[in-house]
């Protein structure tokens, strides 16, 4: 089967480009994963996964990652995104990572994924401990995005063991 | 290279939920895939995959899977969605999995995805054996969502082992 | 951690189906990744990633690819998709895969994804040494699609060593 992950961190960018996917791109390199193949999850964080402040993997791993992103190129819009991870109270338990974006400022971004998170949890009678949330908001200026994200990673093997 | 799954099965859920993101991980949780990371591929049976009636992997699992899946939040819409799985004649082939979801009754979107694998295997004159379909409909009371999927999975190596 | 891809390649594709995922299906075939489970990565060459001119993986293998498509039902309308690789200076460095597709011609869609690549490298500060470009348009029959994709793989283990 494939490694389950064992690290997780919370991570936020924001970002202008010429094309959309560029600008996606600049919110990706502001977040610090802009050198990482990310491969989308869908989104659970796995017992025992701890949580890291600082993300680092080598440059081009493929990084399972959960995230809310949105671009625009309409100038002027304001456009966010937030994560939430939902700690369960039970160690050996699973957890639940949400993520919403959308055209409003990031602290209402942040309600709103730390609502759904809650709303996960009680769908599965799961007790919560904590919700660690972060967003981020971006006015655009020609072709803007944003986005917010929980890369589930791993330990890296030193070189040379 | 990353490893082959050798299981594989199918399933289908609906749910409701306040965000669409929350009605999609009710339906997740009804079709017994609530726990796992879920990465979406597009959508092959390996070779000597073997099916099995019951979905089992650890929770927080990066999960192969291919699927369809609709959420609305019209209420009184219906709503559809229906996986199917063509197996092959020659054993030692790779089977073809289509996915299909729309604003249709359960048994439409069977026929529909049927056809698809159907049309999969002639433009590969491939020989088929038989196609496993599955399918789910919902009327959306606020906001719904419905899945029909296809998890790719893998012996899980018993602990302690 | 999961492995690092070792080997890329650049492939196009197009065709007609029935239903979108059909037509979709059948630009993979034409792309010669069709029996592949496509894992889609947003988009980054690993160091030391190896070009190669022909594709050869298992059926059924967990592929991560980068791509581009557009799939349409309006007959006459023509389609196109563009996948850049850039290659940077320094070889220890990682580099940078883009995609586009759009309502216009394979020169135009070709032009535009070059461009995304310079721009990735520009804001990166990282030297670019080259671009490898593949494009491919497609003028809708009935219902039909485009895909420009580097898919990155691995060196496939010999059998039986």
């Amino acid at each position: 089967m494939l490694p389950i992950p064992t690290k997780f961190c919370l991570v936020v960018g924001h970002g202008e480009g010429d094309q959309k996917l560029n600008a996606f791109d600049a919110a990706l390199l502001d977040a610090g994963v802009g050198n990482m193949n990310l491969l989308r999850v869908s989104s659970v964080l796995p017992p025992k996964c701890v949580y890291e402040e600082v993300f680092k993997m080598p440059a081009g791993s493929l990084l399972p990652i959960a995230y809310g992103s949105l671009t625009s190129d309409v100038p002027g819009e304001i456009i966010s995104a937030a994560i939430g991870v939902g700690i369960p109270e039970d160690p050996s338990s699973y957890g639940i990572i949400m993520e919403f974006s959308g055209f409003c400022k990031a602290d209402e971004a942040a309600l709103t994924v730390e609502k759904m998170v809650r709303e996960a949890f009680a769908m599965r009678n799961l007790l919560l401990k904590e919700v660690k949330v972060k967003s981020v908001e971006h006015r655009v200026e020609r072709c803007g995005s944003v986005i917010a994200a929980c890369p589930l990673f791993y330990e890296v093997p030193c070189e040379g063991c």
